[in-house]
């Protein structure tokens, strides 16, 4: 599972959910969602805002997808102390679990060397206490903001109930780590942000996939961005809507279901088949 | 979206759904491999038994899976006609459209030449009263069995609310029309049963996406089945258990997903994963 190769990142449109009729349905569309980042090892996702005229609250549906993509990729052992009680969340049971080597079992990455997820629970001058979901708590030697997330190596069992730990940037972990959720208020925006060396967008009326394979191949890019239009309207609608030209913004348009049997393909499952052509051609 | 190539075949456990904790989830993820289906333009999705020993009652998965599966693939306007209320189809609400031709929208579908979908209502020895979800009822000048469900191409409007009908074969339309839901007692009856010219097994300990890539390029073959293995255990487990040999049972025994970022990849992921790589590759 580890990956010396380039990472992907993905975007997603604010409308992304409002085919869905109502909250049960938009959690488990975005709970699809959260599993296809999790299975090709999605680093970004950003939501954009793609301002489709059927959206009355962009800021609501952006709050309502990121939240729940959030609270998925948060180890469940942290949810509570992450999240509130939030309408939003009234269906966050129906989310399936990521499986992730950050979501570990009970029985597992609980050895000096380990990684985990934790977040700060008590801190003062001298040390801070960090929530990791197992009977001890991680102690480092400094003050921390009390709520902040972070990443720890695990070190020795120090005895009454704390274990010492390490702060570490989840680029030293060589195993698949969960995806960040930002924000961005256009596709181009959101584009700058994710600074890819690589910008696929996917259309019905995209084509070359090879050529962006190839791509891929010929210019090892640190990271390929893969960018989705709505469930009403796609990329080049967007783009127009926007003031930007397609042909500019993306390095290739692809489709990656030639002669589709339903009128019409869901992100969900889009994200899907693109990811696992790209995942799957690029090593090949 | 015509096809003049080859046809997908999907083989999936009765042990499909287990890992969803009740009715409403099963049905969700029914739902997503129904979709998964129609995308990718399946002809045939066998449901074979592969005694799973976490099924207690293979009879009624099996039962659940083929029903929701058979009625996503009715059209609407059909439903009613061909599925009493039953148990098993209680959230069937939650099953997603499939927006393939065969199901037409209000305003599609109704003119000479057209092609639909019907059920017989009323016959005598002279002619038969057709349900094709249209204001008028189809007919035809001879005696078919009441509840029977049909193709037929639209002929010319009558009067009287008739509109005359030839009964056709699937296999003279163009467009995609569906699938067909069977069941096998075992993988290899199921094989056995497709008559597939060539067959792929998918597992997580695949490999060879490539070679059945260029199998399926050189040899043209008219079906192509896919094999799924189970939640808990996948098709070399199950073949085992079977007393059949899983390399001499498939052509090729591939995995679509590499370097995967969750432990554990669904079968409706699996799916869709699968049947894009080789829908695209076939292609290029």
């Amino acid at each position: 599972m580890t990956s010396n190769r380039f990472s992907f990142s993905v975007l997603l449109p604010t409308s992304l959910s409002i085919d869905a009729p109502n909250l049960k349905q938009k959690t488990v569309k975005i709970g699809s969602i959260g599993r296809g980042l999790a299975i090709f090892r999605v680093k970004e996702v950003c939501i954009y805002n793609d301002d489709d005229p059927h959206v009355k609250n962009q800021a609501a549906e952006a709050k309502l997808t990121s939240m729940l993509l959030r609270y998925m990729e948060t180890p469940q052992y942290l949810r509570k102390l992450l999240f509130k009680r939030m309408p939003e969340l009234l269906y966050a049971g129906l989310l399936p679990p990521l499986r992730t080597p950050h979501h570990p079992l009970e029985d597992e990455k609980n050895r000096p060397g380990d990684y985990r997820e934790g977040v700060v629970v008590e801190a003062n001058e001298n040390q801070s206490l960090i929530e990791i979901g197992l009977p001890e708590k991680a102690t480092v030697g400094r003050r921390l903001r009390v709520g902040q997330r972070l990443t720890v190596r695990l070190g020795k069992r120090l005895g009454g109930g704390r274990i010492a730990v390490t702060q570490v940037t989840r680029d030293e972990i060589d195993e698949y780590w969960g995806y960040e959720v930002t924000l961005a208020p256009s596709i181009a925006a959101a584009l700058n942000r994710l600074r890819a060396d690589y910008v696929i967008g996917t259309s019905r009326r995209g084509k070359n996939l090879y050529e962006a394979v190839q791509a891929i191949k010929d210019n090892s890019p640190a990271r390929v961005a893969v960018a989705f239009g709505g469930p009403y309207q796609g990329l080049f609608e967007i783009c127009g809507r926007q003031g930007v030209d397609a042909g500019k913004l993306f390095d290739a348009m692809i489709n990656t279901i030639p002669s589709q049997g339903a009128a019409t393909v869901r992100t969900e499952e889009a994200l899907v088949a693109t990811l696992a052509l790209l995942n799957a051609l690029v090593e090949g």
